[in-house]
């Protein structure tokens, strides 16, 4: 992956061409070995005035004539276009795809990225009469706090936990350790939710390599395996859903994850999830079944999902922190799953990771993916 | 599939949901059997402020919570689509995929569209500076016809034999036959192609259903086969291309459809090629082998693509006639195609149609996917 953050030197093109580079390196791979590209990437119209990513990227990584598709699910594009890498390789028909992940924001202004995001929702019923993808969240928010009795400060310490695992990854967009002070008094962006319960607006890329586990040990001494891979939707607006706090998708995708992974939640050790606000990851630690409904505020609280704890959230920083460059999130999620696996997450390793999970979501739930993923010895 | 053209009373939920319920009906099927849904659809965001289509289609079509997922590859949005349920069916983590293709393109202004459009080239190279899809295609035609003495009346042939297509297309945009004096009067665009030369702007969906030949069985007694899927890439910009008469991934893909089909050009019946210019056609009959390189212009003039010559070529009348609502076309061509092998080609049957081939490209060239689909007794 690139570093994520606000990148004014460098644009689309250069930010996924070196995590393309990056990801064939550390496959011991050369180009001519690849058959098929996915690209998960979501607004590259409004915000860079392109479509025909997936040609693009191949067209950029030199890679032509391979069969290149970009793939569309909001910020679950990376999350999709994984899975739809993984189906490539199980029907026989590729051998061994590229999946990029890549989103360029800071190139337009701020109206325009929330005009471009706004995109994720149900622009005709939320975004054009107003309604915010933060005012969305703070609608689940609020819910949560009255039926559960959630609090600002509970929400506050994802927010604090993810920036230390951020500032342990070179690779996340801030480096800074914060206090729950630092949320409590940061700015107001829509009640309850302030400036640091949101995710922040990023330039970033993200790449890895997918084939069959006979070949792919050719080529490291360290496969991951992708034991599951699932995905769901649910309405694209807020309104039609039975809950406001929580994602059915997710619920659905989960269990048809743990399913075919042959796994529980118990038995993960790591997971990236989903937190474009902080009452996201509260939300997601409870319908990935890791915490009951409603534990997943005092769980944050009491530390229970930090580095080596119960379960460990988000050691990558997660969107809050390490950034979310919309359709490179989804990719950055199984990257960083990855090096957990293998013991390379220098300074934020956890111990004797051996099964991971990553969870993405598009806009405000309307689509879920989740893979687990294993250490194969 | 909707009746295609300029739509003003519909928007684009209207017109998926009108393709679906119909390829539902067509296929004797409940929605709580289908476990998918691929979207094809080029610039919902330029086009209509919305993203997130895959999941807005399975919102609209009440099939929440199944996967759905947006694939976009320009004006190839459509069969790459296609590919992808392919491949979901043929992974094993799918077995009822609905396909569907749409677009929505006048709701906006005709300098918004172009730029809209303009996202299928190299805009960095190409539409930024000024070059707009009619005079990219333009040089290739000025190119084919030095090379080759391609005449601007073989060319209009084309556009005439698809609009008499067309006129026996209920679903057509253009209902009615013109003549090669019509195009070669009409009004000059990108010099050599007229505005005759050229396919429309258009509103449309068309979808279809996907699943195992053998559970195809059970709902229909005349399942369709799809006996090859291949894609391709090229340089997104035309400059770095080694030739402007001809498409490379037209042609990678096309060999490896006939590979996979274990035919070959010579056997193909019916073919729905990607005429978004009548220069692409006499173009793509040659890359995909239906005529030697140089003969796709003598070959149209003298009728040897009409209904029940050679080869039919764009039996449905074209992108030239039918209508280009972009991300539709894919999942068009494979309907029309499914029509004709099944006899259902009311007015325009091929006689004894047994294998016939979509061709679907995105912008000038830099994918294309080609599909081979045979009738099964």
């Amino acid at each position: 992956m690139t570093k994520f953050g606000e990148d004014w030197k460098r644009g689309f093109r250069d930010l996924i061409l070196e995590a393309g580079k990056k990801a064939l390196e550390d496959s011991n791979l050369h180009g001519a070995e690849i058959d098929g590209l996915f690209a998960g990437t979501m607004a590259p119209g409004p915000l860079i005035g392109q479509e025909h990513a997936g040609a693009l990227l191949a067209d950029w990584m030199g890679l032509n004539p391979i069969a290149s598709t970009r793939v569309e699910a909001a910020c679950a594009s990376g999350g999709v276009a994984l899975r739809q890498g993984f189906m490539a390789v199980a029907s026989g028909l590729h051998d061994c795809v590229v999946e990029g992940g890549v989103e360029k924001m800071t190139d337009v202004s701020g109206p325009d990225v929330v005009s471009a995001l706004g995109g994720a929702g149900d622009q005709e019923w939320e975004l054009f009469p107003g309604a915010t993808f933060p005012a969305i969240y703070a609608l689940a928010a609020r819910r949560h706090m009255l039926d559960y009795g959630t609090t600002e400060e509970q929400m506050a310490s994802v927010a604090v936990k993810n920036h230390l695992n951020g500032s342990k990854n070179k690779y996340a967009q801030f480096q800074s350790p914060i206090t729950i002070e630092t949320v409590m008094k940061s700015k107001m962006v829509a009640s309850p939710l302030k400036v640091f319960d949101c995710s922040p607006v990023t330039d970033g890329a993200a790449a890895l390599v997918l084939m069959p586990l006979d070949k792919a040990r050719a080529h490291t001494d360290t496969p991951i395996e992708i034991a599951a891979s699932a995905q769901a939707s649910d309405t694209l607006a807020l309104h039609d859903r039975k809950s406001l706090t929580e994602l059915n998708a997710t619920k659905v995708a989960a269990k048809k994850a743990y399913e075919m992974a042959k796994v529980g939640a118990k038995d993960i050790d790591i997971a990236e999830v989903h937190d474009c606000f902080t009452i996201a990851e509260v939300m997601a630690i409870e319908d990935l079944g890791f915490f009951k409904k409603g534990q997943g505020g005092p769980a944050s609280e009491k530390g229970q999902t930090a580095l080596n704890a119960d379960i460990s959230v988000n050691t990558s920083g997660g969107l809050k922190a390490c950034g979310h460059p919309v359709g490179a999130t989804g990719i950055k999620q199984a990257v960083e799953v990855t090096w957990q696996l293998r013991g390379q997450a220098n300074g934020r390793q956890v111990d004797g990771a051996e099964i991971g999970l990553t969870h993405n979501v598009g806009g405000s739930g309307a689509t879920a993916v989740v893979h687990i993923m294993k250490r194969v010895n």
